[in-house]
């Protein structure tokens, strides 16, 4: 519905809509997904129950949004400098920090894990979240292979998650660290299989 | 504490852990990890719970025998037909059949959810059954990079993480079908990567 508001009560209203982001995303890396509820948040962020169900319909609801609020970058797409490696270094690099920072880690960690069991959930995840980031690095992928730096005949799909699978499950299975070397291995390794064939 | 059992009493106990296993697996399925109790456990294993708690000290520990008792091959390592594309494919056409088997995707994605939030059972998950299950693949691909098949300079954990994280976070996420195709198109984009320079 088209609703006529006041500046002040727009403010009002982005101010209440920033509360209640805040409150999800703290919360659910206290509580766990499972213990977060409407109510836990709505008295965190200092609004009322009514306020948020006017805008979510669920707690899932909000979190996504509060998520994909905090996203950036994505309809930018990655950097192109026309050096593939270097860019994919680059952004690998910042996400990295961004994972190894724990207020981000907490909330990221709880959504994927409910997400693991509850498929539903996971299907929103997927589509709002890790599709579309996923869908920066094809991106860009796809232009290294018209620009010729990648072999045509690649899958540039299975390329992106050979990159930012591996990242993502030492992250969270915690089975190793996400350094700088690490990132840089990870790249150049990928890309060495991905170069055009020198000829048949 | 060395136990004298008669021969039947020792049947008896295999017969037990048997059902615990079965029920702890079908259950966390079920339900889920935060709502499994011992109790549930004990209930649909028809045993005591006193039994429970006499063999195991936390519904975690019940949980990771039960897989492990079903995790096999590891001690066998990865098939060296000396044919290194191949064998991963072999393996995780295999792993994909088991991996697509409804009954044992609900304990599996219980346990990998759990331990996304969970650090402490996180960190016995990963000791028990991932580590392990990568350490098969380093060691098959170490075994190639001795053979010539493998540049030398290659990290081959990383090379190992390169096939199995991008495989078992499309089943996890949803974000993919676990193929043939894909199986084999996953092992040939990886492999391309490692191969001995040609010289310098």
């Amino acid at each position: 519905m088209a609703n006529k508001t006041a500046p002040d009560a727009s403010r009002r209203s982005e101010r209440s809509r920033r509360a209640i982001f805040d409150a999800a995303l703290s919360l659910v890396g206290e509580v766990g997904y499972d213990k977060l509820t409407i109510e836990g948040i709505a008295s965190r962020a200092g609004v009322g129950k009514q306020t948020i169900y006017r805008w979510w319909p669920s707690k899932a609801a909000v979190l996504l949004d509060a998520f994909t609020q905090d996203v950036e970058g994505y309809e930018a797409g990655l950097p192109d400098t026309g050096d593939l490696a270097a860019d994919l270094k680059f952004v690998l690099r910042a996400t990295a920090d961004e994972f190894n920072d724990e207020k981000w880690q907490a909330p990221y960690r709880a959504l994927a894990a409910a997400g693991a069991n509850d498929a539903e959930l996971s299907a929103r995840f997927v589509e709002r979240l890790l599709e579309p980031g996923i869908a920066v690095y094809v991106n860009r992928m796809r232009a290294a292979q018209e620009a010729g730096e990648i072999g045509p005949e690649v899958d540039v799909r299975v390329a992106a998650e050979m990159v930012l699978s591996p990242f993502s499950q030492r992250w969270l299975m915690r089975t190793g660290e996400l350094t700088y070397a690490y990132v840089d291995t990870l790249v150049d390794m990928v890309l060495a299989g991905l170069r055009p064939r020198a000829s048949a």
